[in-house]
C-alpha cells in the first residue's frame, strides 16, 4: 500500500480568477511532487464531456500536464487502472454520482487511490464524491443515484463552496449552516465546511487546509470550530 | 370523483411576516371554502414532530381550526383515511419523502386528495411532495428515500423559496436558475418557481398564482416565463 495522495478543492471557480487559476500552485506542487505528468479527467458532473474536458485540457495543457477524458475511453475501468493521476471536476454531484456507479468505477477509483496511491484531485462535486457520502453536498437531486454513498477515499464529508449565513437577508430558505445541523440530527459523521479558495490536502496519514480562509468544521452535538489556514487537520482522517 | 383541492405555498415563513401568517387569508378562504374545520397535520419533514405540531396548532387553532399530529396515530393510513383535510409543513425534503415511503402512506394520501377531493395544504418540502418528485428541490440530502418521485398531485415540479440571481455575489455557487437548467438538462417536466410569499391554487382543473410576487415558469428548451399573482396556470394540470 501506498500513501494516499488526495487534493479536495472546495471549487474549481473563485472570484476573481481564471478556472482553477486561484489553486494553480496548490496543483501544481501536488502534481509535480507526486511525479505526475498525465491526468485523466472524469467529466460526468456535467452533460457535456467532450466541451468540459476542453476546457480543462486549455489549462492543464498550458501548465505542462496531459489531459484525458475518461468518457473517450472504451474501457473506463482499465483506464483507471492504467492512470498516473485521476481529476474529478466539479458540476452536479448526483449526476457525477450516478455515474460512477452506472459505469462500475467505484472500487476502480478507490482501490487506485487507496491501496496504489494514485493522486486524486476533486473540485466541488468531485470532492464530494471523494468523501463518505454525497449528504452534504448543495446540488440539486436532478437524478437518482443508488446510493448516496460515495468513493469514501476520506471517512468524512465535505461541504464544499461553504457559505456563511447572510445576516442582511430576506430570505427564509435554510442557512447552510442549518442544513448541515439536520445532517447531524441523522448523521454522526462530521463535516467539513469548506470555503471558495481552500482545499484539503491529503498525504498519508497527515491532511492540511491550505487556500486563503478558514475551514468551519461541524461535528454532531458539537459548536462548530473554526480552522486557519495551515491547521493540521489529521484527526478527520482517523 | 370529487374536484381536487390543493393549496401549494412556497414557504411558511416569510420575511416581516409571524409563522404562515403571509398566507392567512389565503389559508382561511381556501379552508373555509370546502368547508374544513379539522387539519390533520404530517410533521415528517422535521426531526421534533410535537414540537412541530405544537407550532403549527399554536396558529391554526387561533384561526378557529383543530389540528391533529399524524404522528401521535397508531394507524397513521387510517388517520389519512379519515381526514377532513391534510397539511404537510416544511424542513427536510428528503426525510420528509422517506418518511412518507417508509409509513407507506403515498398511495393513502394521493388517492384521499386525487380521488375524495380532500383539501391538501403544503409549504415548502410539503409543496414539493405534493408535486411529480421532490428533483427541484432546495435541500440537503441527509437520507436516501428510495425514489425522488412524489405524491404527484399535480403533474409537474416546482422549486419553492425560487431566489433570483443576486448580480453583486462573489459566490461561485450555481445560481438557482442554473441549477434547474441542469435538471433541464435530463427531463421535460415544467419547474414552477414560486418565490416566498407566493403560493399555487388548484380547484378542480383551474390553477392560480396567488401572493405577492410574480412566479417564474422553467421549460425544457424554452426561455423562462415570468406570470404575475392572480394569473391562470391551469395549462399546467394538463
Amino acid at each position: 500500500m501506498k500513501a494516499k495522495q488526495i487534493l479536495l478543492m472546495s471549487s474549481s471557480a473563485v472570484h476573481g480568477f481564471g478556472y482553477l487559476e486561484h489553486s494553480k500552485n496548490d496543483i501544481v506542487k501536488f502534481l509535480n511532487k507526486n511525479k505526475v505528468k498525465s491526468i485523466l479527467f472524469i467529466p460526468f458532473a456535467l452533460k457535456n464531456h467532450d466541451d468540459y474536458l476542453r476546457k480543462v485540457d486549455s489549462v492543464l495543457s498550458l501548465w505542462g500536464y496531459s489531459c484525458d477524458g475518461l468518457h473517450t475511453k472504451t474501457d473506463q475501468i482499465d483506464a483507471i487502472n492504467k492512470a498516473e493521476s485521476i481529476f474529478i471536476g466539479g458540476g452536479n454531484t448526483f449526476r457525477l454520482l450516478k455515474t460512477l456507479y452506472d459505469n462500475k468505477l467505484i472500487e476502480a477509483i478507490r482501490k487506485r487511490v487507496l491501496n496504489d496511491g494514485v493522486p486524486y484531485m476533486g473540485s466541488s462535486a468531485g470532492t464530494n464524491v471523494a468523501t463518505l457520502s454525497i449528504n452534504t453536498t448543495n446540488d440539486m437531486p436532478i437524478v437518482f443515484p443508488p446510493s448516496f454513498e460515495a468513493l469514501g477515499l476520506v471517512k468524512f464529508n465535505i461541504n464544499p463552496h461553504y457559505m456563511d449565513p447572510d445576516v442582511s437577508s430576506k430570505h427564509k430558505g435554510e442557512t447552510r449552516e442549518l442544513r448541515i445541523s439536520e445532517y447531524h440530527e441523522v448523521s454522526d459523521t462530521p463535516v467539513l465546511g469548506l470555503r471558495e479558495g481552500t482545499s484539503l490536502l491529503v498525504d498519508g496519514d497527515k491532511a492540511t487546509l491550505i487556500g486563503s480562509f478558514n475551514a468551519r468544521l461541524f461535528q454532531a452535538g458539537k459548536t462548530p470550530i473554526e480552522y486557519e489556514p495551515n491547521s493540521d487537520l489529521s484527526f478527520l482522517l482517523f
